[in-house]
């Protein structure tokens, strides 16, 4: 069968799914209803079986899910039983806060190398990965077999070295710049923009704490 | 006017049309059609005119948009036109990071106290802020006007911590525990899951890359 066009919305919503359920698991749980996950996600149950119906909805309705079989199936899904190495490009506070994640790790996300441009950098380590020189990036991106590069670099920067790990054939950037990257078609991008996010908090302090005030501002 | 309800998925893509609006203010550009943003941003004409439309339009259709103007309106919108005092739960790698990131000080968020559980940490600083025990989180948000927390702790403290926030009578925590918080109406929670992020990231990279494969995974 194939598998048709999901959106964003709903992919964007597995990984908490995934998350839930294995803490299930882990809880000891075996079965539960969608109207249980809904209860505990905060979630409609409604939406819950329309999501996963872009999957061929995963069990029988009114017994409920099993709950290892799902986590696992959503684990498949999401490509969590591959390997994928990364790198890290940018050894700064963020890029080492990541390198030493080790929950990546136990998703099958393999940290291989990382890379800066700062001299003082470069021979300092991570978890034992040595920072290595920016020039040596292409390189040990094509012999190390790496899918994911992870940008943790300031807005400037991010530009030309996405252009440099799309000619090494780079799969994936995970982009923590302040900057939208144009790639081909085929290699995936996923922003994580920490200003966008603190500004929607702001926007939800001044519309949930004054609305009286909030409406002024807004018009 | 009364300020109507805005959806999330609207306020979550008024972050990016401020980043590219305050880029073009830099640029020295004065006016922009819905139809060169759209190709700047990549998004259709229509759907910025009906974003823009929640909060009465911004400017005339044909004539195109004053670039400072829709910049400074956005900008109140978000709330960015205020002080917002933050603090920063967890001096790990992530803590500091963000602690050090400057940008966020231009758009109005203070960095103004750094908890830490770990006795090695307190008394080390972060921009001159220096990391205090947890003991003293509580006290130092109702005496210092916070107005958010953010949480860079692991899962299982981040609960608790969010419980003892709330009787501060915090505004908003901004959360990067993978976790998610029950916190009463009115505190606004943003969550940065990043292994949700690459989860996604991971999704893409199976189905971007090989669909003959990813259809046998999926079903």
């Amino acid at each position: 069968m194939e598998e048709k066009e999901i959106s964003q919305a709903v992919i964007g919503r597995l990984p908490r799914y995934f998350r839930y359920l294995g803490e299930l698991k882990d809880q000891g749980v075996e079965r539960i209803s969608s109207q249980d996950l809904s209860g505990l996600m905060k979630v409609t149950a409604s939406q819950i079986r329309q999501d996963f119906n872009n999957f061929g909805g995963f069990g029988q309705q009114g017994y409920g899910y099993n709950v290892e079989y799902l986590y696992n199936e959503i684990g498949k899904i999401l490509g969590l039983d591959r390997q994928h190495n990364f790198i890290i490009v940018g050894a700064g506070n963020l890029g080492r806060a990541l390198g030493n994640y080790l929950n990546f790790e136990r998703r099958g996300f393999i940290f291989r190398g990382m890379f800066d441009c700062n001299p003082e950098l470069v021979g300092t380590d991570v978890r034992g990965i040595a920072v290595m020189p920016m020039e040596e990036m292409e390189r040990f991106v094509r012999e190390n077999n790496i899918d994911i590069a992870v940008l943790t670099i300031p807005k400037a920067g991010a530009v030309p070295v996405a252009e440099k790990l799309v000619r090494t054939g780079i799969r994936a950037i995970w982009n923590f710049a302040h900057v939208d990257l144009n790639v081909p078609e085929g290699i995936q991008v996923e922003n994580v923009h920490l200003s966008d996010s603190l500004m929607k908090l702001s926007y939800n302090i001044r519309k949930g704490q004054n609305p009286a005030e909030a409406a002024e501002g807004g018009m």
